[in-house]
């Protein structure tokens, strides 16, 4: 995509102290900037990059007053930082909407539906009975099965795999590599020793704005629903077994895992590498540290839970700190049992 | 899938209290149940939700007795959760059984075979030379590398990469973007600080019964065989890395990681997110806790481990309690110090 | 492939005690080696297999004496080990080197360039405006996105998902089911609870010589570039967040995690299910154990660091032995309140 800075003057209601006709195609690091790029400018620290770079153009505030000579063109707007970003949006949702039609050879059955404005990439497969929305786009080598439904400006990534019976809301976006509802792990043990497969029939819904990252597995549920409310955003890697039900706005670091019927409440936090075993409940605005693991329920809304299993944030700090030194506790003792 | 309520108790050897010819498409949750959907009722627990339910029927035990009017049709069956079990196996089967033919377009070399009543779906790839017994159900976008050997009743999911050599046997099951038999982690040290790759030309071998949850990674020998052994059922995001051999009937857990030519014994459970160190042996019937570290080998069978870095279960749990008030051993020492 | 025993011995410079016109097709274990097969004796635990090995030939060195009758075909070189490994990587190259050809149906955007010798499975996708090098092997399924650069001798395995400007260097090999440079995870709170996705349009630079294993992800930058230096080795299932830079030749292994902004040094090695938390500085040469959270920069090179929050391996070990009996450290502390 190529832009003049007018134009983007125009979009950011702002000025161009310079020429602007000249183009830019790309968002530069100011640090890193070459020609063609743009940049901004909205912390001090990084001002005298702007006396060295080479972007084409620098997003500048309304007050910011230069004390060297300088290279680049200004564009001036009420506030960079606001500015770039909203560049920054545009720039994602203009590529996002240029995605349109089909590639073939791609699979749909004739029984599904698609609304308009939609992409379906090359070896992209869609089920029997599936519905989905307008302004859906399925990359190349996604997987929807039968009786999926998907609602309107869903992006489902290469690769991704929405197993049978899933349902999704609107403006969802799943990454690529994710797994959304195949079978959850349930077995029951067998006089023998062996295991026999306990049938996994339930679904995944995924409500309004979900977004899941890449390579991230979320379970059907034995029986009924595995469903993650609307505004959840889960990282890449991310295990979500089955029955569990994750409140909204949670959001999810990479690499945590979340054993069965458990139930999140909803804006918690859960850093990465998190551990959470099955069949308890995490009350609403729990914050969880990166690493840690959680064994039993967590009644009271608000708190923050760190450690190895389950603590007081500040309560594990200070055993982990005397843990450091543990020894020098022994010796102390040792000092005291020989005086005693 | 549609069915009458008669057939079903033709099923289930049981009494259909009303209209038989009414039809069911769906098992339900008796607490969510719907128009169209079949729930059952096992513990009395839930039988309120019987007197409100809108299932079209529901499964009940020979001597539940109602106490209140309701809207479902009761089908009367010697155990209520048996039947409705047998329901669940019976569904899970013939949603199998009747996926069968070949979509297009799909890749098969013609050195390859395989058996009668099999499914190959669109975009999925079988290399040359592989051997593929009947029922095999090849799901879209799946690969089969070549020289692979698949036994009969094998289903693989969609996405799933089976890479070259692979030899799998009867009846196991490779859920979504799991990844068998692609190279270890082997690189050599050179003077210079760089690694050169050793190559990793061995296989994996899956023996009968085996199931392999979403996103695993199961690498192939450096030289020989990776092998898990007969009835091994393993979760989601779990890695196997090189030459490991996980013994009959064991049971691994979601994000579970083991290293490099490690043994696992039969018949152990190992629950998620362990990690087990390269180049060990844990006995047969081991239980290995959540998120629990295994750096040396367990001889003894039958013994509980957890903790971060393998303890007896109990006593990790007494440590942990004595850590988490850690600070107050330390004042009791300071008080001592004091008086001494 | 087949070779007879003479062309072997060509190209190892060694020499056939035997019919060199046998043929083998593998490469074995000794104590697994079975007809149409090689194995190579180097330690000598390993010798008794010699006399009973139903391999076709065995690799040993120029001084071996063999002390009782066998049936297998000697093979006598310099060092039977280092004669192995040249054998083993000639069989790796030249399995790759036999990779040639387009298979269809597959998909390549009319704008995009590749060079000689390269292979295209089927339904593999090479998006617009890509430039691909020369002898680069793209398999079956893998997903290539837009305005890719892959230098020459790249193999991308099947399932492999490398998204829209991602620059990768000379000899890089991605196995299956990896995802290279979808969206980091940022999210902006906002006023009411809800998130709103922060715009990742940066991208992953890999440079030559990478390494990244099955089912890991490494996500695009927000602005700039993922940088994973040349040399770098990544295992399986391995997360690394958006705007982490990883330093020359530094080795990670399986189910570590990343976090954002962080910069490894060079020349680290990096055990398996580490976790790093965001925006710190790893000093070149450092060594992180298996299972090890690491919460703050490691400033001075060369150390190594284990446990469950960043301490110096030696400290932590001393420490947890006590922690494994602070039970009795707890009685010590009792028996002297007693006394006092």
């Amino acid at each position: 995509m190529e832009f003049t800075l007018g134009q983007l003057a125009a979009l950011l209601e702002g000025k161009v102290e310079g020429d602007d006709s000249q183009k830019v195609t790309r968002l530069d690091k100011i640090q890193e900037g070459k020609s063609g790029g743009i940049s901004f400018l909205a912390n001090e620290k990084y001002e005298p990059f702007l006396y060295e770079t080479e972007s084409t153009a620098v997003i500048v505030s309304e007050d910011f007053q230069p004390v060297k000579p300088f290279k680049t063109t200004l564009l001036r707007v009420k506030d960079a930082y606001l500015g770039f970003t909203k560049l920054l949006e545009a720039y994602a949702q203009l590529s996002k909407a240029m995605l349109v039609g089909v590639e073939e050879p791609s699979y749909m059955h004739q029984t599904s539906t698609i609304g308009e404005n939609h992409y379906r990439g090359a070896f992209s497969y869609i089920g029997k009975n599936c519905q989905l929305g307008k302004n859906v786009k399925i990359h190349p080598q996604a997987f929807i099965g039968d009786n999926v439904k998907l609602g309107d400006n869903c992006i489902i990534h290469p690769g991704v795999k929405i197993c049978a019976d899933t349902q999704i809301g609107d403006n969802c976006e799943v990454f690529p590599g994710a797994v959304i509802g195949a079978d959850g792990f349930g077995f029951a043990p067998q006089a023998d020793g062996t295991y026999k497969a306990i049938p996994q029939i339930g679904n995944v819904i995924l409500e309004d704005n979900v977004s899941i990252g890449s390579n991230t597995t979320i379970d059907c549920a034995t029986l009924g629903s595995t469903i993650i409310r609307k505004g959840v955003k889960i990282d890449n890697q991310v295990q979500i077994a089955h029955n569990v039900i994750v409140g909204e706005n949670t959001v999810i670091a990479a690499q945590t895992g979340i054993s069965g019927s458990t139930e999140i409440g909803k804006n918690c936090v859960i850093a990465g590498k998190a551990g959470i075993v099955g069949h308890i409940k995490i009350a609403d605005h729990t914050t969880i540290g990166a690493n840690t693991g959680i064994s039993k329920s967590i009644k009271k809304s608000g708190e923050t839970h760190f450690g190895y299993m389950s603590m007081d944030m500040k309560d594990f700090l200070k055993s982990y700190a005397l843990f450091k030194n543990l020894d020098k506790l022994e010796k102390r003792v040792k000092e005291l049992e020989k005086k005693g």
